[in-house]
């Protein structure tokens, strides 16, 4: 029986086949993330992996729509595998605001689901970081977050010259868009929509396409790219650029006007990171959606915000490629070896201690050839191995440095640093 | 927009209402299940959290056919959210258990699912910790797995006190049933699974009821219960209790043919773990599934196992009754200061190098009357304040004792302990 197409088996290391993830390093990922969220007073939320198929209809723009893993469950109701995490932080935060002080500064690590019907061999599953920061509209909040962003890939050991940050803002295209034009209709809004998303595809697309989009909405791609050449950074970005460069991260930002996000709901600065070399997609993206939470809540609750979201495939990519993900075993701090069956009880209390202290310890559990044991230990990379002299002695031995001590079985813990 | 009946959202410390679950006590048991899990050499695994429904359906008992969360997506599979781990893992193993040495240990910490129309206000989902034992047939296994088990309570503060783990047998059962009966059909191994059905009911239905079901399968309530008040170990289940008692754990198990548990695929030793005050649901439960991974791999793979699931739900309650909770906050350990907004590059700075260095920082990300910001720190329950003197020189306060030092910019985080 197979597991279903765009999913993933992770698996303990060694990996047992190609095809497979691994669950260590998945769980290296997460822990980074988590620990670098913790330094930055960010707390962790979750919400269901199954939302109402509505929250993520409202007004998400025409980008998500028909690529949702979504049906209608028993109770006939239209319900969501989550595609992002956004929505649900916005109808949580909306539900209970009040009983946090703001700004609020949260984070996740939700599992993410897609279906898209055509792209076979794609994921339909990923692994996001997601943080953001709620309540608080000066861009002093956008750099924080920026910051963390920053620090988050730093924890891997990726520096300046691995990674990124373009910086941007859909203020700017705002302007852009609407220099010299008198309409604000809905209809208006409807083709800025429309002129943000040629840009956003603006580096993939073919120049003539992007231009004949372009011209249909009243604009000349050489404008267009004359501005992002321009690259000047808005009051707000400059803001922001000092804010980083204050923190000694100036040299991982940079202003990059191709970047606009193609999500409708985004407002204000809005980034991704990159590889320096160009070799991936985008490592991670946000900016800011001030009004979100007022859409989910009905127009109850009205609260400024901006996150970022962080997957887990394309950072694996990235630090396979620079060298930096360690290789995981099972770290096995002490293999007990039982060479006489007669000291297995004393040699079960032993374990029992050994765990107790914290240490991992492995030890055959059927009477096993006294070499095999010791080859066993080697393979599970053991630090020690413990083997009971009688009921009162244990010889303890230090398998990197091949020193042996013998000590008491009450005093073993502290002979194994 | 409200969730979904059935699932949860997880809100940090302190709760906003009584209707949501914490995301602190959610990562604190998870921490807890995997840290006891690694001590006794178990890796941590994961897989998909939607399958064919097909993997769930094969034999696994009257029980789950129509608790399933499933559906038909878009490419017309019949697929289902996974009820339970030991499928998924049963078939992961069957695809690669050669490039793994046996026993293979292996656990996992999956979020699970369940649709069951009738029971509203019930919980449709909630988490648990999954430990298995691949490829050992010997009761030595059994032993590991139930040390395992014990020691994971125990890492919450549980004693012998609180909680014990009722073992059991199915062959004990098997042989039972079989008592003075010939018939090996497939027909009687219907009645058998039934038999197994009104044992596992037997401490929650009426005596008439079992009593009128069993007569139907040809038994006796009084044989059954004297069966069961008997209690007799079976040499399988001593030497099980034997291990326990060598690792100091004997307290914590106790013969209690009661259980037997629902699933239909374990085939021997089966274990619940109750508080002893016996006022919830079982803490957690497992056994025995020695075909499982011959069904699942079509033949291909046999392998002899055994496993147990411990849901946060159950667990969570009882922690909770038991005081052994503890109370979670942000864990700030630092806020700067800014009194003087001429100082703030710098507070960036040191803002910077200190979550660097591992602390959580927090500070006002916009200019603040002092008092707020003080104020803040205390509620937050920062361990200390810093603030900066001028560009060289930091003021760091411990907010516990109240003692106050000067100390060099660069050298500030010496000074946080």
């Amino acid at each position: 029986m197979e597991r279903l197409p765009g999913f993933r088996d992770f698996y303990p290391e060694p990996l047992p086949h190609p095809d497979v993830w691994s669950a260590d390093a998945r769980q290296y990922i997460f822990a980074k993330w988590r620990a670098t969220a913790r330094t930055y007073g960010f707390r962790e939320y979750d919400g269901p992996p199954l939302e109402p198929l509505e929250l993520f209809t409202t007004k998400s723009g025409e980008e998500i729509v028909g690529q949702l893993y979504n049906f209608a469950d028993k109770g006939e109701r239209s319900v969501s595998l989550r595609p992002e995490m956004t929505p649900t932080l916005a109808r949580m935060v909306a539900a209970h605001e009040r009983n946090y002080k703001k700004p609020i500064k949260w984070f996740a690590v939700p599992q993410l689901y897609r279906y898209e019907r055509q792209q076979k061999g794609r994921l339909r599953e990923h692994f996001q970081f997601n943080a953001d920061l709620i309540g608080e509209s000066d861009p002093a909040a956008d750099a924080e977050l920026i910051a963390l962003l920053i620090d988050s890939l730093r924890a891997f050991g990726l520096t300046a010259e691995d990674f990124v940050v373009r910086l941007s803002s859909r203020n700017a295209w705002h302007e852009f868009y609407h220099r010299g034009r008198q309409d604000s209709s809905e209809a208006d809004a409807v083709h800025e929509y429309q002129f943000f998303q040629v840009i956003d595809k603006l580096e993939r697309a073919l120049p003539e396409e992007s231009a004949k989009k372009l011209a249909a909405l009243g604009f000349k791609l050489d404008d267009v790219n004359a501005f992002i050449a321009g690259g000047k950074p808005t009051a707000q970005l400059q803001f922001i650029l000092d804010n980083l460069a204050a923190r000694g991260l100036g040299g991982f930002v940079k202003i990059d006007y191709h970047v606009i996000r193609g999500l409708a709901y985004y407002t204000g600065v809005v980034f991704e990171a990159f590889d320096r070399k160009g070799e991936f997609r985008a490592i991670a993206g946000g900016g800011r959606y001030d009004n979100l939470v007022k859409l989910i809540s009905g127009g109850k609750v009205n609260l400024p915000a901006l996150g970022f979201g962080m997957g887990d495939v394309v950072l694996l990519e990235l630090l396979k490629a620079r060298g930096l993900l360690p290789a995981f075993d099972a770290n096995v701090d002490v293999f007990c070896l039982i060479e006489e069956e007669s000291l297995r009880p004393a040699t079960l209390q032993l374990v029992q201690n050994l765990r107790l202290s914290g240490r991992a310890v492995e030890f055959p559990l059927t009477p096993t050839k006294p070499d095999k044991q010791f080859k066993r230990a080697q393979e599970l990379k053991a630090s020690f191995t413990a083997k009971l002299d009688n009921d009162s002695y244990v010889r303890i031995r230090n398998l990197k440095t091949r020193q042996e001590v013998v000590a008491g079985v009450r005093d073993a813990a502290n002979h194994l640093t």
